[in-house]
């Protein structure tokens, strides 16, 4: 099987203050391809450092994929570290590379300086592949079985993320065209409101009676619930989809309506789907989760069709002034109480006309709360014409957690009324 | 000086389903002590892999951190490995983090399981710090010089970012008492609006007349500008930071007011600060960023002092209905307009009674657009009673780039107005 390494190169990285982001997606591309990630390393920018860290991976792998360190700025030093390492005495431009820069550039009105030029060049033991959604091109390096005892490839990317990303299709193609790829195959269920923990004691008998070339993954997201993810390598892709199947029906049968979704999905997406296919409508009413419920539905492209908006009521007076919640209820009940949440819920469906809503007021921290309502308290209302369902739950965490929590809590509740009510 | 790794372990990184934030907040808590972070990486949950992928950062480093692999599930093996790494032979149990086992299930209402009461047993080579925030204790084993060569400590910890977070304070206790502590010196500026190649151009001078021992990082952010961020290891305190005011005093007279703020700072922070040292308010009209710019006021803890709320104003309906703009005004220009976002920064400055108010409204992607407005326009309206200002920007990017990029302008635009018209 074919094994990659990725590496990060950055100082910014290593002293944290930026959060790689590139490497989860560069894994995802190779996986799909049925290649082993064995490895992500984050290394500084420091030239023996890279040499030596890039070395020794491409000796125990055959791909390495590099991202970041290609900016102008001088403290990126990437490209001189690969030059070295691949044994270049000399650079070249690389002439449709100058050209995107040229257009890139004036696209944004700027000024075409020398360090945006030297951009487009690149030690001349490399090949190119132009980057078009940035001005540092992707570099391919490729190095016979002589070098690291096995034919090596080291791909350098751009570091921006969205450059990263757009390399990938063409970074596939080249890795197609060099190396034999064997599959992969996966399923993923999603489930929600079951600890890591119980599941795992839920399925403690059925993972026990798995064929040995099959494994389950327990990979828990605050925002997402807990992906249960079975996985295969090699083989005829039929057999093993149905063989993975097979096992899957057992553990559907194992974990019923804790499962909301089998396919790798998120609730947000989960919700749109649903009301997208019945032509229903959601809105939302947000005080502790700040507006993440509403960020989180138009994360999803085409979510206009079902989604129609949302009061993020942080002030009381927006409460009562904008939403319709009677001052007598908060007075009497306080903003954080299930009486508000209904109204919150019932009050956003009627301004924006929605056939769903749902509705959060909590206390996330660090300060405020009480004996009776603690930091981590939230309540939740979900709304329709069929009526509005009230919640109370207590999380502990920090002031980001808690609002992850309110927030999945949320969806999830509103998820299962759509479920219940369009019986989708 | 101490140099660390940090080591993530589990298989859901390498397959790119979640994304290492630990590492992150290890490496910043790492550096304010003074140790440099080498490397940082991320292996499978694999037996073999992980005893010599360990024992590699051991040889090369003072202090290897490792999150991950000790939940409670069958693919986390970590624990076993370390036993084996270390060279032990038993396991014991821990009484103080099995009280705590029986504390957190008991206080959500669990059984405590087997599965559970085994998170309590750890390896007779390591010493035991309690984790009061989860099930899995953290461990700390000592190695001998003869075994590496050099003192070396490894400690494990929780893969959970939050208990992870939580074992930071502790970790850095026991590392102050074991490891003499370098200091290192750090002064971050934010910046906004200048791209980072014409930032190094700006500052191409400066950086070169910059002393040997001092280092400039570019640090940029889709949320939040471009940090620069000069840094120095060791010397006397104030000897040493005198002089990287004094460096920092020439790169702020060059930049002027790109630079929003000269501590390490978000632009959601920087306003609400303002807001709230002259007891004014801020509110939302959000339809492109769909809650973004609410939720990152929001993620600020305190932010109710200033924020009042926000209505996103994904359907057109919304606009009308609850914010108030004149249907008219959408017939004739459309949603995506300077004229609506005028309509959209006043009427929830209206229906909210804030002082200030921002407002967006734009075409994210990757459907929709034409050739007078194509994908990637936002336009963005600020307000306060000194009058309205509207913005048209354009972006090249995916959904979620343009989100961020749409979302940190707005903010940036409001920053400015509100800095002008408090003169703060």
């Amino acid at each position: 099987m074919t094994s990659a390494s990725i590496c990060t190169i950055g100082d910014e990285i290593l002293i944290g203050q930026v959060v790689d982001t590139n490497s989860s997606h560069i894994s995802r591309a190779l996986n799909s391809l049925g290649i082993k990630v064995t490895r992500m390393l984050s290394i500084g920018d420091d030239h023996d450092t890279i040499v030596k860290g890039l070395e020794r991976e491409l000796q125990t792998n055959d791909i390495v994929i590099v991202t970041g360190g290609l900016g102008p700025t001088k403290d990126d030093i990437t490209k001189h570290a690969l030059a070295e390492l691949s044994g270049s005495r000399q650079y070249r431009t690389d002439e449709r590379q100058l050209e995107i820069v040229h257009r890139i550039l004036s696209s944004r009105g700027l000024d075409v300086l020398d360090i945006n030029i030297a951009q487009a060049s690149v030690p001349d033991t490399c090949e190119v592949i132009p980057n078009r959604l940035g001005t540092a091109p992707i570099m391919v390096f490729r190095f016979p079985t002589e070098r690291f005892g096995h034919e090596a490839t080291l791909y350098s990317l751009p570091g921006v993320p969205f450059e990263a990303l757009g390399a990938l299709n063409d970074i596939s193609e080249d890795i197609r065209n060099h190396y034999p790829i064997s599959d992969i195959y996966h399923k993923t269920v999603m489930t929600f409101g079951i600890a890591e923990s119980a599941l795992s004691k839920m399925l403690d008998e059925w993972e026990d009676a798995l064929p040995s070339d099959m494994h389950l993954a327990y990979l828990p997201d605050a925002l997402t619930g807990v992906r249960l993810r079975l996985s295969i390598y090699g083989g005829a892709k039929e057999e093993q989809e149905a063989r993975i199947e097979a096992e899957m029906a057992g553990l559907k049968a194992i974990l019923g309506d804790a499962i909301y979704s089998d396919q790798d999905d998120r609730l947000e997406k989960c919700i749109g789907r649903m009301l997208a296919r019945n032509g229903k409508t959601v809105s939302a009413a947000e005080s502790c989760t700040g507006g993440l419920i509403s960020s989180l539905f138009t994360s999803v492209p085409g979510s206009s069709e079902y989604y129609l908006g949302s009061v993020t009521s942080y002030a009381n007076s927006v409460k009562t002034g904008v939403l319709g919640v009677p001052a007598e209820i908060i007075e009497k009940y306080g903003a954080v109480s299930e009486e508000c949440v209904r109204e919150m819920a019932e009050g956003v469906r009627r301004i924006t006309g929605s056939d769903f809503s749902v509705a959060t007021s909590g206390i996330a921290g660090p300060g405020g709360g009480s004996d009776t309502k603690p930091v981590g308290l939230v309540c939740i209302g979900v709304s329709s014409q069929m009526g509005t369902e009230t919640f109370r739950m207590v999380f502990k965490g920090d002031r980001k957690r808690n609002i992850d929590r309110f927030t999945a809590n949320a969806l999830n509740l509103l998820r299962k009324k759509i479920q219940n009510e369009l019986n989708t």
